[in-house]
Order: structure tokens, then C-alpha cells, then sequence
């Protein structure tokens, strides 16, 4: 298998840094000539153009900034092979789609999100081991090709070692509003509420373990997570509805003196059976799905109640499910 | 300086703890016999009742959940030695200075809590490293005894090896609102949101590095975060109407595709001079505070716009405070 990987920011270097430690043949490439010096003295094999990162690959991860996503697939496309298939690893999965849909290249598109990340950005914050062995979500629709759908897979769960839960793109959109979206806004709220507070100087001088957790994504570069968030729009708005509802009701509670009883234990069967960081266990059952017949339903139905992909046969013909 | 403990959980353990370690003159007790027993078992000095280990102490602290405060406080005030002082470590400061003040302690009253904690509860998950150096809040009103407060801010930056923000009551609850219990709550509410949403399984298998984070504090003990919002339920909710307001606003922005980023930029200042567990350097002065005339107003000037107490001189006449 050979990979281009477009963009060698925090998540493009990561990926390429981990491909080239596991011996995928892959080439990479960035706008900015100082990432690729960095990459290259790093060891990775870089190409000076989107053009000289995507001839003659067989899979090709676009790995730049979601505003950038448009005018990167529409270069990719004068260039990448007939057969080639193009992935990415956006933080949203809709207007991706969209975007390599518009570049003509929807019929080969197959949607990546890998769950990790950190608040810092740039190549210099890469690391061979952030996407070591991390949960992905591989999104899909009608259209979908299963041989492309396979190749992505295999690529996830062999040289990666990560598993994939095979979802729509709105079910990803939404699910990446609740965990990783919305508590960004959030984060961001509470750093901008003591920023704001003539207390500021004070509070930040007392700020413990809660503050420093509850805002560690708020120093995320913003420009970033303002592109993220607004990508996502319709999902973040909508749960954001539901925070303003649930805060308000408990602010109700409070100026009352009522109970908030409900509030405060509404999690407590997860807080009793989840490890953060861990997926939730739920038998260790494999079982196999081929990619024929209604496979998407079969796998989406699936995945959506927390199965994931864990192995891709070797005739890329059935996926072995864990759930 | 002999010293008692009240309260043998995380924070009264810990304290506990690092006080026998440095050298310090410490009884403790704990209403149960299984948490007094592994304080002993740890080697603390351990007493029966809250009679024993308030009996003969200089200093005694309160160190039991907030919602026991009131009993706790009526039962030390039957025990306590004549000319003893009262502290405690408690994640609100009114409501626990009136809880004192109705035991007919309130004369004898400083208020104190120690900025550090885990999600953890209970004497097992206490530490000597918990409270070693920590920044604490110690708080006064118009009563305060100097002597008394020389004493608390003398443990505090001495064998604590801390540093003390005196506040007024109001100030601290204000501050700890906002860099406590309101994240407390933001943390549930995400959690809430994930626990009760028909993608929850998928969710929690895709969660990474930004809900384990913004969800860290909502796996404390949810009785223990319920009592500590609702006993300073005026300052949460104000803070949480200003939370409901920006996040409106930001959905709103979204739902209208305007721009958002005043909201993602506005604490750029903070983000780039502030590190989370640090406190802001301000230059490194140190300046001297005489507890004579009206050395309320200057401590409290100094403290609300960040400076903090470091040292107190042998003689209790004079602190040392670090802007």
C-alpha cells in the first residue's frame, strides 16, 4: 500500500511519522517549506508539492486545516491517480464530504476521524505515538465503494493498530459535538469567564485541578477550534441548546434552594461501568460482516450501538466486528 | 503548635498527613471507625472522638463535608480549649463561617481552604504530596483576630509550605465559583449529555483527550459536588447565568452562520501569559504587610489583585507578600 499524506500539521505529521515507523510506503507534503525541512530532518519522505505527494499513490489522506479542506481536494484532484482512493482525518465529516464531493472526487471518498489529539498544532507537536492504537471513525454513505471502505480499514486496524466504528456522517458529526466539540465551547467559556472577571487576577492565582482540566482545550489554538465548531454548526448548536437548557435548569434549582438531586446522579451508571479513555466493555464477542449484500446497514447498526472494527480479512472481503 | 484534625478524608487525610510528615504536633479523628482505623494504620495519631483530638490543640480544623459542618462545628465547641482557633478547609467560606458562628466560635474564626483535590474520596484516596505547596485561600471579615489569622497563614506558608490569598468570604465564594464549582458542573452537565444521548455507546467508544478532560471532575463523588454548588448555590448561579448567556450567544452566532470569533479570541491575553498550575509572575517582589492598623484593607487590596502571603515573621507582627 502505498499513502500520501497532504498537510504535516499535528495530525498529518503524527499519521505520516506513525505510517513510516510501521513501513507503509508513504509520502507526505505541506504549504509551509518550514514543516517540510522539519519532516524531512525528521526522516520522513517529502514531497515539495500536493502533486508530488499524490502521483502514483494508492490512498491519499488530506490532512489540512478544515478551511483549507476545499481548495487542497480540488489541487488533489488534477493530480491523484485514476483508481486512487482519498481520505482524511477532519474533525467533521459532513462538509468534508461536501468539499471532495465538489473537487469530483465524492465517488472515492471515504470519511477518517481519529480520536486524538492534543492542544497543541504544528508539525513540531507531532508525535509517532498520538494515533498509535486510537479508536478511528470511518464514515460512509450510499455510495460508498466497500473496497474502498476495506482499504481505509485495513490501513486503520493493521499498520495503525487502531479499531473504527464505522458511522454516517451525521452520526459522526453529532457524536463529535457531544465529546469533543461542544466541550471545546465549553472549555473556552470558562477560561473567557475568569479573563473577563475583575477577580481574574485572583482566581487564576487560586485555579486548581478543575479549572486546569476543565479549560485544557480552551489553549487550543482558537483560530482552530473556531473553524471546527462553526464546520459543525447544526450539531454543536444543537447540543449547545441542551447545555444552555440544563444549566438553566439548574440555576433555577439553586436561586430556589431546590434539589438538584437529579441533576448531579442523572450519569451514574456510567460514572459506575466507564473508564475514560477506554471503550466500554461489552462481551469481547468477534464476529464477521462481510462487504456484500445490505453491508452498510449491517455495519452501521453495528457500530452505532458501540461496535467497532478490529480486523479486516486479508482478501479485504469481511471485517471482523468487536462488540 | 499543636494542631487537630476534624475529618479524615481526602483533604482532612492528606492534611493530616503532611503535617505528621513535617514534624507537626497533629490528633486527628474521623466519625468512622474504618477511616480512623487506617489513619492509624498509616501512622497518624488517632482519637476516639472529636473531644480527644480538639482537646488541648491550638488549632483545630474543620475537615468534614460541608453538609456536616454545622453539627461538627456545635460538637468542637463543647471540647475546645478557651483561647483555641478555629479553621477548616472547606470549598465555601460564608456558609462555613456561619455554621461556626452559630457554635459560638465565630470570634475565634479564620477561614481557610487549601486550592487542590482529586476526584477521589475518603482516607485511601488521601496523600501526603495533596496538599504540599498548594496556593490556599484564607479568608477574614471585619473580626478577625490578627493573631489567629498570624497563626492559620503560619502553618499555611510554614510546614504547608503554600502560599495564602486573603479574601473576604464573598470574594472566595465568587472565585471559587468560577474556577470550581461552575467547571463541576459544566463537567456533569457533558457527561449528562453523553449518559442520556441514543448515541451514547458510540460516543463513549470515540471519547478522547478533550471529554476525559472536561468530564475529569464529574466523576467525583456526586453528593459531595451537589453539596458543594448548592451551599454556594448565589455565586454558582450567578456564574452560570453568564455561562447560559455566552453559550446562547454562540449558538446563535452559529445558527446565523456570524462569526464567533470575539468569543474564541477573547481570553488570547490570558492564553498568552498565563499557565495552568502556575500562578501569574508579576515581577517577583516581595513587600512587607504589618498586622497594624487597618491591615485588612491592605491585605485584601494586595490578595484581590493577586498578590499572596509567602511567609509570616517569627514574632506573627508581620507578613511577607508576594506580588
Amino acid at each position: 500500500m502505498s499513502v500520501g499524506v497532504v498537510g504535516l500539521g499535528l495530525i498529518g505529521g503524527s499519521l505520516a511519522r506513525l505510517l513510516a515507523a510501521r513501513g507503509v510506503d508513504v509520502v507526505a507534503t505541506d504549504a509551509s517549506p518550514a514543516s517540510r525541512e522539519a519532516a524531512r530532518a525528521a526522516g520522513l519522505v517529502v514531497a515539495d508539492d500536493v502533486a508530488g505527494a499524490v502521483a502514483g499513490r494508492e490512498l491519499v489522506f488530506l490532512a489540512v486545516p478544515l478551511r483549507a479542506m476545499r481548495a487542497v481536494a480540488a489541487e488533489v484532484a488534477r493530480s491523484i491517480e485514476a483508481d486512487a482512493t482519498v481520505t482524511d482525518v477532519g474533525s467533521v465529516k459532513g462538509p468534508v464530504r461536501a468539499a471532495v464531493a465538489d473537487a469530483g472526487l465524492g465517488g472515492r471518498y471515504v470519511g477518517a476521524h481519529p480520536m486524538a489529539g492534543t492542544e497543541l498544532s504544528g508539525f513540531e507537536s507531532s508525535d509517532v505515538g498520538l494515533l498509535d492504537g486510537v479508536p478511528w471513525a470511518v464514515t460512509i454513505d450510499a455510495e460508498t465503494d466497500p473496497d474502498r471502505l476495506a482499504t481505509v480499514l485495513g490501513l486503520v486496524t493493521g499498520p495503525l493498530a487502531g479499531t473504527a466504528a464505522v458511522l454516517t456522517d451525521d452520526c459522526h458529526d453529532e457524536v463529535a459535538a457531544l465529546v469533543s466539540h461542544v466541550p471545546h465551547v465549553v472549555a473556552t467559556q470558562l477560561l473567557n469567564a475568569v479573563a473577563g472577571a475583575p477577580v481574574r487576577d485572583v482566581a487564576l492565582g487560586l485555579a486548581a485541578g478543575s479549572f486546569r482540566d476543565g479549560t485544557r482545550v480552551a489553549f487550543t489554538d482558537p483560530a482552530r477550534t473556531e473553524a471546527m465548531v462553526t464546520e459543525n454548526a447544526m450539531w454543536v448548536a444543537s447540543a449547545l441548546r441542551k447545555v444552555v437548557r440544563d444549566l438553566e435548569a439548574v440555576l433555577e434549582m439553586l436561586e430556589a434552594n431546590g434539589p438538584a438531586h437529579e441533576f448531579f446522579h442523572a450519569a451514574d451508571a456510567v460514572r459506575a461501568t466507564w473508564v475514560p479513555g477506554r471503550r466500554p466493555v461489552t462481551g469481547g464477542d468477534v464476529e464477521q460482516v462481510p462487504l456484500e449484500g445490505d453491508w452498510p446497514a449491517a455495519l452501521l447498526d453495528r457500530c452505532t450501538s458501540g461496535s467497532v472494527v478490529v480486523r479486516v480479512t486479508a482478501d479485504e472481503a469481511e471485517l471482523q466486528v468487536h462488540r
